[in-house]
């Protein structure tokens, strides 16, 4: 649909003839016609553990294409080329970092690409240009190409979306069985630690399987780091005179804040940079419209935004980020059009 | 200044007077004056360690008075006040679950509690009249007040406040020493799990030495599914035919789908309830402003709010959920007013 709206023609196959058929109504291509038999560039989206053979297949199909697929784990598939024999030099992994939830053709959307990262990860035989056509496929989708070798990559996503899906998981778990009553005092923490948890259980599966090498050494660690905060608790909590438990408890915390900044913000930058003025906020749509309309007004640009509800009540708090040094004069500015402050 | 704003006499007291001084200046109260020695409420905030100690010289100094205090974990100042002798006919424990990273008196705001609940933890011995004089100090703060005893109060914390706060900062710690690559490829799941990492080290060891004993069987927990997922991800990795281990993967992530359904909404529904449509907004916050005007006029109702941005690109998502059966209009009306739907 992306590269349709772009004016490239597409060519749609998959094993189901009803997929096909509905992709097509969708307006993602068109059926194949005789003499087709020459494509530029063969896109392969397929579960992980299929994916190598389905590649292979069509770079013998197609000699004269180059052929990616946009698996979210990639060394494995490379070498699973490799060993296959695929003419390496025609193939370009790469990985989409988008989508949702959800699959299949009534999922698909042809913004689901628009300004994600799409990671390229040729190999040392993928010929230039082939990786120049995958890059050509990413801008065309409207994401930013990213080059990275298979097992850097790997080892990426290892680290920034499968381990804190694990962990949002496994915490999530832990309110299986929770008192009613410390549910209700739940806040925002537990609940942005925990929101990737409601991702579906077959497609991480397939996930963590694939790319159980790198996310392994992850876990490991972290495990190792709650060890140390398990000891220091049983510590705390034996005796008059913990020697050493505060220091292990205030470094776990203290190595998080470390972390945490690293993460760069919305424009490439940390966070660090933002100063957050937090404003209440009625809960009608309108009044949140009404304080972006003044913020626009006052001319200070938007960085991001929270929105905190309490439970069952009729007041919100919006987090508003500026750029460090505006926050002083948003909330002169904001107070004068009679909106409150909280923090 | 919460209790200044609906009128009731306050009088300030720390052993610091700057801090006296300043909080008397941002309106929190006033100075004591002769003959103030008959307060109805004395109300202690200070360290969780040091808490006990000065609800009994406040119980001793005001025979005539209630005394609450506002530590984060009660068990153990119950315990202390007992054992101290104080009078447990007129000390009610609370904790009113708000605030931020910040602490002194320059970050005192009088909506603070607005909204929040405030457990009150009563021991067998408290009189019903002292309970009802804390429970209007929540009331007349703007908090919701929750009766608890004091275990299952810091059984329910540690479960929905330190859990998190622990997992987020061990999440977060992993990124210290990242692969800059990697940290460019971080999406919106990420930052949520650590955002409450960025939380103060000295604050949460004192909350986590103090809650040691229900903080550390809930970590334990965690700790014994993280072996299972290793193990699984072990026998993943080892192999063609890796019995089981794909079923403990799956078993984690569906434990998680169940754990974070139970999460109370908004309004005390479970999240389960809502649609979520979600709409790309160009960067500037007056689309996003447009966007909620129009939403306005729809007559839908907003029931929770998020925004992802892609990183150095000048669009966003907003993440609109409004409730089961409302989204398709809301697509279909969106769509007519020029928004591009994008999930």
């Amino acid at each position: 649909m992306a590269l349709r709206a772009v004016g490239v023609d597409v060519v749609l196959s998959d094993p189901s003839r009803t997929t096909v058929l509905l992709a097509r109504d969708l307006g993602a291509g068109r059926l194949p016609a005789e003499g087709d038999e020459s494509p530029l560039l063969v896109v392969v989206a397929a579960p992980p553990d299929v994916t190598a053979d389905v590649v292979l297949a069509e770079l013998a199909a197609h000699p004269g294409a180059v052929v990616t697929d946009v698996a979210s784990v990639k060394s494995g598939v490379l070498e699973a080329v490799t060993a296959g024999g695929g003419d390496l030099a025609r193939y370009v992994g790469s990985h989409p970092m988008a989508g949702s939830e959800r699959s299949g053709p009534t999922a698909a959307r042809p913004d689901l690409f628009v300004g994600r990262p799409w990671v390229l990860t040729p190999g040392p035989q993928s010929a230039p240009a082939a990786v120049a056509v995958v890059r050509a496929l990413a801008v065309d989708a409207g994401a930013t190409p990213v080059d990275l070798d298979a097992e850097r990559h790997d080892a990426a996503v290892a680290l920034v979306s499968h381990l804190p899906q694990v962990v949002a998981s496994l915490v999530a778990a832990r309110l299986s069985d929770a008192d009613p009553a410390a549910l209700d005092l739940a806040g925002q923490g537990l609940r942005d630690v925990t929101r990737i948890a409601a991702s579906d259980p077959a497609m991480w599966t397939s996930i963590l399987a694939a790319n159980a090498g790198a996310v392994a050494p992850v876990l490991r660690g972290l495990r190792a780091d709650l060890d140390a905060v398990l000891g220091a608790l049983d510590v705390a909590e034996g005796g008059e005179a913990p020697t050493g438990a505060l220091g292990t408890l205030a470094g776990a915390i203290a190595a998080g804040n470390a972390g945490v900044a690293r993460i760069p913000g919305k424009h490439g930058g940390s966070r660090r940079d933002d100063d957050v003025v937090v404003v209440i906020v009625p809960d009608r749509p309108a009044e949140l419209a009404r304080l972006l309309v003044d913020m626009g007004e006052v001319g200070i640009n938007l960085e991001d935004l929270g929105l905190e509800h309490a439970p069952r009540q009729a007041v919100g708090l919006a987090s508003l980020s500026v750029a460090r040094g505006s926050g002083a004069r948003l909330i002169t500015e904001l107070t004068e059009r009679g909106w409150k402050v909280a923090g």
